[in-house]
């Protein structure tokens, strides 16, 4: 008698996800719709993702008797955001399996490595420094030129941690601003657009690629996506391969997002990697909508070492995120017979939260 | 200062649902995505939909307390099947709003109530008699003629409750196997089609219709739904309006089916119309992966008072009905590119039980 394919997680199982924010939310949802069962851990009682399956812990990630409670009523464990603590995955890691694999996240937890690591596999991006004082600034600055932006290697998203540098007087000032902690220091790209590629690879090496995302930040919070993106045939295909080779160079199981830079225009298009999120990625939200399979569902799958069949996409789309009070206008999106909307169930709207997003679905594109 | 419109339930309510199988399952799922919470009301402790939602009561439809404790902690109660007890509603419906108006269900839990409704709105049944005893049931089939079908007038589901009489010998023996309840005698329809239309109807009166399913049983139990239907653009028509003349009759604030026969081809189809379920229903899944919104959405929209879009159908598809074991094969269905696999998260493969459902998408279609 054959043996039965472990790798393959039944419906029914239990997934535990680590974080309740809305990627949690999302990805609890997908699972939802498989057959599976889910279980969120987070330390914040307010986490929108409590609200969509009876299994919850309450605690921190570093508790070790509620990490050893949750790894005995998981059948496998993911995670919702990149600054999971090493600690908290390698203690899960003892006793269930964790997908994507927790090594990666100390890749992309910290930019130097990150970046490093980019490049290791060939891929371009901008120069860039590792620095840990004023004075190291300086002499990165003068290889790299001015302007220059510093970023904290640990903890930075949403733009937190960030400093641009103009002119050495400039130095003393920035590296304050960023706390003075370890960072790196890179040349300031002079971007033509902004593009994201979603990647899924499963256990068995397959690997998906959804349509190139054309992405607008706004105060460095991403405003909207589209797709797919005003970029040349030739660039798209070298920003999917980019994605792939991260994946592959990871022996990555899951689904993660590459944002790259484009620069020049037309036939000068050039592609710079920016940065690696291990995880389903706010660029990659219109897919609900406008494929037959999300990159939610996409990231359950592969992590439940199921099959990853192609995305196929049945139109052109424009994600926008809602933040704060924009929210409050949900009734107007929702009367817009081409807008999906998704709202998070978040309580508060504070300035800059993503509180949800609507997707604008454009009929006639397909790919 | 205008007066907030009260009818609108913001984003964060909390629906409550009475049973907990795989329709309040998945209208769960889509009030999540409005960022709506929601509460399961349901007696089996085995019930799919307390998996999706942290809130539940685990508690019979006569529960008086369970009931009061229930409406004390949802902003509004719908449900997922037509055979809540009217006295669960009544008991509701004093402390808390639902929809749709458990009025309705009175009428559509009784078969000969239904029919008489029906025909009261102009649309043409199939003909029909209460019968209370074997003699009513011959007296009635010699004016309906023969074959005719017994059914009971109450919690017939799926066939059960029903019985073919072919000829007189047949009456005393048909009678004994629905029980020996107050039925109707209904005329055998020789049909070419089955098929459904599925209605949304809003507070305001706003109605919205998906395109007409075909729908193919098997023992009484749905199998498939193909989209569109293989019918006339006239009778796809009177359809459409025989739907809307129900919600409309009913002042009905929800989503409805309605299941209707078609007789005859091609120039010579006519419609006779079936039955009416006041609630989400099987033939309207494929709605989930061939329209912007899908029935679950427009059912959570209309009882929020929110907007309800125009849906809009980009792909032909044809929904497969997963009963018992075929569940198992679910890794098979799962690598078909072209297939959207659901799954109610179910424990038990019984046989006949609906354990999920797949969405084959169809490119080229669209409405």
């Amino acid at each position: 008698m054959p043996e039965p394919d472990r790798r393959i997680l039944p419906p029914g199982s239990v997934i535990g996800i680590l974080g309740g924010g809305q990627l949690g939310r999302m990805l609890s949802l997908a699972a939802s719709k498989l057959g599976f069962k889910t279980h969120i851990y987070c330390p914040d009682p307010d986490s929108p993702a409590f609200h969509v399956t009876d299994r919850r812990s309450l605690a921190a990630y570093d508790d070790a008797a509620a990490l050893a409670t949750f790894a005995k009523t998981v059948d496998i464990v993911t995670y919702e955001f990149e600054n999971v603590p090493a600690e908290t995955a390698a203690a899960l890691v003892a006793h269930v399996p964790v997908e994507p694999k927790p090594s990666i996240l100390e890749t992309t937890q910290d930019r130097y490595a990150e970046k490093s690591f980019i490049r290791r596999q060939g891929l371009a991006v901008a120069e860039f420094d590792a620095v840990s004082s004023a004075a190291e600034v300086e002499a990165a600055a003068v290889r790299i030129g001015y302007p220059c932006v510093l970023k904290t290697r640990r903890f930075g998203y949403d733009g937190k941690g960030q400093a641009v540098v103009d002119h050495p007087s400039g130095i003393a000032g920035a590296w304050l601003e960023i706390g003075g902690k370890p960072a790196i220091a890179e040349a300031f790209v002079r971007f033509s657009r902004e593009i994201s590629v979603i990647v899924a690879r499963g256990r068995d090496g397959t690997m998906r690629t959804f349509d190139i995302a054309e992405n607008r930040h706004e105060r460095h919070i991403l405003r909207t996506s589209t797709v797919p993106a005003a970029i040349g045939a030739a660039t798209a295909e070298a920003a999917r391969e980019a994605g792939l080779a991260v994946a592959q160079a990871f022996d990555y199981v899951g689904v993660l997002a590459v944002e790259m830079f484009v620069v020049g225009d037309g036939a000068a298009e050039t592609l710079l990697v920016n940065e690696i999120a291990p995880r389903v990625h706010n660029s990659g939200h219109w897919t609900e909508d406008a494929c037959q399979i999300s990159q939610f569902e996409l990231h359950v799958r592969a992590i439940a070492g199921w099959p990853l069949p192609v995305p196929h996409r049945h139109c052109d789309v424009e994600m926008t995120n809602l933040l704060g009070a924009e929210v409050l206008d949900y009734a107007s999106f929702a009367a817009k017979p081409d807008v999906v909307l998704h709202l998070y169930g978040k309580s508060e709207p504070r300035p800059g939260r993503k509180m949800g997003h609507i997707n604008r679905l454009i009929p006639g594109g397909s790919s």
